[in-house]
């Protein structure tokens, strides 16, 4: 199978549909713009999904999850077993993710796109594994070029598979210990600033860890020399089963005409990726939120999204992007579900 | 019935609750401190209830309405016959306040707190009349100081009697063509900030009206000349009937532990007179959002309250306090149900 079957297949948004949109907006009973953003993000709804009162009622959460040979170099504050462990929380229900996602309604599929070690199969697991964990990217590639494809494409089919049990808009979420190092790589090299600019303290690493990280970003970068417009050439060099899925994920749904709920700083650097691959998946992406961690609101930057919420999260899993979903979920109910001044005999402005 | 009834009964926050809520937050699957400001909102709900794992069960919105006799200089770009008109549109269920109450499953109360005419009675209109307008605060007082204490009292008593109803969150919502004016007056003459820097479009005046609006807000301070540390004197002389409810609400919540979210530029308003009639009123207070209004960041400032939300929003009816709502239960979700490392036997950090 060919990454050209989505990165070719992406439409541009659909004008007619955000103009049908805003003209609604406009005869909504509240002051023009006054939902300031909402406003913004339904008629952006629209144009994805190509209908002018787009319904959200099937929500989903994917949790790509793998890890990362580059852990060695002490890039972690957490041993890498708890990206298997934590793999078994969300199976359980007991993560944060799992909280956001009963709370907004959304369904959550968690898929090991890399783990090190064998999982147990589970109800809500999907084993994609391309490789068991990735290789430590200060001393080599983190993958080859093929297994960096074949991690894009899986993503993607995960997206294609989750169509045929219903899918409005997809939250991207992830789990790895480590996974902050080579977004870091990915982000520095494509936005071309410093490292020391972009990598953060992760799940928190104390000064000496935190410099220890920029070190090894900067060593990976130079080991590798990643060409940073070719997105599958930094994945391989610098990235991570669970950033390549992600990206995939991002390309099929994009491709299907589906909103994109971006997470963090993760989800971010897969979004870069993504991007190269294919810009127009630019136009289905929806930052969730600005993570505390550092070097992120750059990526933001780069790729040109505003961010919903500013919070201070630096969680990972989803969690933002689950919180966003109830945003444009609260974005696209106010544009279907408001009376009209007309239906509502109320007035209009008089000056 | 005497004020005092609330003034005098607002607790501290229980900071014995607040301790137990931190030391659960640090033991939840999560990097501590990931959860950003979602960790302090849940720690903060143990201050405010008692509780370290506080429910959010009975959700509740009230919206006070009301008219201004102030619209007679021109300050809206909206007839005042809108005011009765919206309120017919939140007992059909049509504004954004009801979509976005569906969605976070809140009951909506609309209060008439003074809106000129007379309004059919309904289910889910609360008939409590102060006056049938308020008066034009650039020739005079806005209304007696009885009418302020009045209006104050009766907010109060609206939530003493929907505390039966059940109500563990109250989020504070209003109408009222014409009511960024006072607000403006209330928040330039206790913050001392120039009235141009307070005073902002609206519902959506052009520049001639701006210019307007600001010669009518300094006029009427100047006629008026309340004592800014006298919380009746302001909400008689430049106030309004909603205004002074929504503060009595606040203080009621504030007496029986409850969380209040504030809304906008006028349920800010509202806030600084609550917090000038009982300082401790502010300790139960969360900002749901930063206004588009210009000076509702001062507002916050001085209120020394972080918005949970930044989306340009500048309707009022509460649309902002239904939204933080949300994010309010999110974070007591998050305590509650979150499973801890022991739990779930997930590794603690290494380092």
């Amino acid at each position: 199978m060919s990454l050209e079957r989505w990165t070719t297949a992406i439409p541009s948004l659909d004008e007619s549909a955000m103009a049908r949109a805003r003209e609604r907006q406009d005869r909504l009973t509240k002051p023009q713009g006054s939902l300031g953003r909402l406003e913004d993000l339904a008629i952006h709804l629209a144009g994805i999904t190509g209908a002018s009162n787009p319904r959200l009622d099937h929500k989903l959460v994917i949790i790509m999850a793998a890890d990362h040979g580059v852990v060695v170099e002490g890039v972690s504050a957490y041993p890498q077993e708890v990206t298997s462990q934590m793999v078994a929380n969300f199976i359980n229900g007991g993560a944060a993710i799992n909280v956001l996602s009963r709370l907004v309604g959304a369904r959550v599929v968690v898929v090991d796109m890399g783990v090190a070690g064998d999982l147990q199969p589970a109800p809500g697991l999907l084993i994609k594994k391309i490789g068991s964990g990735s290789g430590n990217m200060a001393r080599g590639p983190a993958m080859s070029r093929e297994q960096a494809r074949k991690s894009v494409i899986v993503g993607a089919q995960v997206v294609e598979d989750e169509l045929q049990n219903g899918l409005d808009i997809l939250a991207t979420g992830e789990m790895g210990i480590g996974n902050t190092t080579p977004s870091a790589a990915i982000a520095a090299l494509i936005t071309e600033h410093p490292v020391h600019e972009i990598v953060g303290r992760g799940t928190g690493l104390d000064e000496s860890g935190l410099a220890r990280k920029v070190a090894v970003v900067e060593t990976a970068l130079r080991v590798n020399n990643p060409d940073p417009n070719d997105g599958l050439d930094v994945l391989s060099k610098v990235g991570g089963f669970e950033i390549g899925g992600l990206a995939g994920a991002m390309l099929a749904a994009a491709a299907h005409r589906k909103p994109v709920l971006v997470d963090g700083f993760i989800a971010s650097a897969a979004a870069m990726l993504a991007v190269k691959l294919a810009p127009r998946v630019r136009d289905y992406l929806i930052a969730s939120h600005r993570s505390k961690e550092t070097g992120h609101g750059i990526m933001l930057d780069w790729l040109g999204l505003v961010p919903l919420l500013d919070l201070d999260l630096r969680l990972g899993e989803g969690s933002g992007a689950a919180l966003g979903m109830w945003l444009v979920e609260a974005s696209s109910r106010l544009m279907n579900e408001m009376a009209t001044f007309g239906e509502a005999g109320v007035s209009t402005r008089t000056g």
